[in-house]
């Protein structure tokens, strides 16, 4: 498991993994002061919405780092309204920040110190609370999963996204410690490259054997016989289990659906949406046609050449397995049992 | 119509245009010797089954280049063996080398300018038989379309893959000659991109609209409606239909399956290797790891990843709706109407 960022308690800092210098390089930055958190977060050092909000929630905390005369309230509570301008549309980050005001509200009249350790406090709880929920969703996924069995992926959706066991790569960061040798098939999911950047680079670095394909590829090896499952995670799960992710997901779906292979949907249970009713109400973003034309700089396309580039594809619910949760494994018929993680925290009944 | 290359008669060379500087740079190598031409063949400058053939008979006929007193006969046979090793799967070429042995073998006692000239001939034949097939396959794919409509390519199958019209793309490039007007989705066809460097390129030159998707994107286009066919070439048809082509071609093969969209292969009749019984006969060629983990011009992925590159993948007989061939369209039973195509010169009597 490779967390995205540490508490260096003898330093009084933050060691945060530099995730722009992936996969050539292993930088770890030193983080001292809450301008260099949010210059982080803004250039995308840390990214991916669960370690956004973890690096916001120390950053709050590096504003009490060392002596100072000034009112530590003060200080705190201008820290996270600076901090909370770094990412306008990252909600885990506005989220993450309203716990920490709301532990200064709650602790008034303790010393600088005391205020320092309380915010530690809470930091750390944060950090926890998605690490244990990671940590839900690999045991959950490792319950569908037997030992030697080989799982294709898509995008990134692991460790240094969140506190480090992530959402569709938990299942294969936790087989190790738990006594699974599992492998795993990682598309390189054009356009932006997210599988061959970093999921390659995690699950390498992790030990769990990783080979990297192009996504054209995916249907040949599951025609070889070579795979066992799919896991993917999610954007938004809508009411009826249809579901929003990275472009490219659809395909792998059916790819999956035709040769008989499980096709699992790994999120926390704040991405399913009981407001959305099926997937045909999810909008789908398209995004600038230069990252399929000058992918990383170089000119691969005709000049002027028509793009479609949208983001994401939408999976219906009929080409899913199962959805894992932190709370447990979902099946069909999803409008029923969605419904029943979320309103009551716990899967369906026949999952107990 | 843009050739791939040209004999250069004055200067008796081939003038090759280089594939792999496309889109961005249009340029046109001097290949003088065979070894150049068994590079530019290795190198993928020039690429694609019928231009590869042609290519390689022009090779052939670089052996005799300019003066020379060991045996002509002997110069050329090494020749065509050494050109016989640069593409393992690619059967145009085996096809195209062995009409030049039967050249010379049928033709013996020539001295090194009489075997020379004889060579030429047949090379231009070569050549200028593939350019009337070609214009027949535009002819017969676009009996299968209608007005309108939009058809979904994989790779590039289009001119300067041929002799000018291309295997694929002949209907397309052909559309606006015969009064139709149709549109494309093109797969930029990763590792090679060959998709989005050349058939965007040769597209939108020839005045068809092309739309430029990655590969991971065809499924979600299918799922909106937006494709009326999806036509690829074929590296290699064996005798009951199964067909060898660009990797990723079997993943559009079952998308279209599962959406109701005809599959068509359009490839000469040359293609079809009856010797080869099924699929299961075909060895994929693996490529280099550095086309996946180097491919636009920079490290996308961890050093020393494991990476799995198959240049080709086997679209089973079931998934393809018809064949296109310079002949006529062949329906199933491919087993009985390939047979017929081969051996008669003719499709199958249903379709006369």
């Amino acid at each position: 498991m490779i967390a995205p960022l540490h508490w260096n308690e003898e330093h009084q800092r933050v060691d945060l993994l530099d995730q722009t210098r992936l996969p050539v390089e292993e930088i770890w930055l030193n983080i001292e002061t809450p301008d260099q958190m949010a210059e982080a977060i803004r250039s995308l050092r840390v990214r991916g919405a669960p370690a956004i909000g973890i690096a916001a929630s120390y950053g709050v905390v590096l504003a009490l780092r060392g002596r100072g005369d000034e009112d530590p309230y003060r200080t705190v509570l201008d820290t996270i309204d600076m901090l909370a301008t770094t990412r306008p549309t990252a909600v885990n980050l506005f989220w993450a920040l309203e716990r920490m005001r709301r532990t200064v509200e709650q602790h008034p009249g303790l010393d600088r110190e005391g205020l320092r350790l309380r915010l530690l406090e809470e930091a750390r709880a944060i950090e926890e609370e998605d690490r244990r929920a990671g940590l839900k969703l690999g045991e959950h996924g490792l319950s569908l999963l037997q030992d030697g069995m080989t799982v294709l992926t898509h995008c990134h959706t692991g460790g240094v996204a969140t506190s480090g066991y992530g959402t569709a790569l938990a299942p294969l960061l936790l087989s190790g410690e738990r006594g699974m040798k599992l492998r795993a098939y990682v598309d390189e999911t054009r356009p932006l490259l997210q599988g061959s950047r970093i999921t390659a680079w995690e699950l390498t670095r992790s030990g769990v054997p990783a080979t990297l394909i192009t996504d054209s590829m995916a249907g040949h090896v599951m025609q070889r016989g070579l795979v066992d499952a799919v896991i993917v995670g999610a954007d938004r799960i809508a009411a009826n289990g249809d579901t929003a992710n990275k472009i490219g997901t659809y395909s792998l779906s059916v790819l999956a659906h035709v040769h008989g292979i499980p096709f699992y949907v790994s999120a926390p249970v704040s991405t399913i949406d009981l407001n959305t009713r099926t997937g045909a109400d999810i909008t789908i973003e398209e995004r600038n046609a230069r990252e399929v034309t000058h992918g990383f700089g170089k000119q691969t396309a005709p000049e002027g050449v028509a793009v479609y580039n949208p983001a994401f594809d939408v999976t219906p619910a009929k080409y899913i397995t199962a959805i894992i949760t932190e709370y447990g494994v979902i099946h069909p018929p999803y409008e029923e049992h969605l419904r029943e993680v979320v309103e009551k925290g716990r899967p369906a009944r026949q999952e107990a």
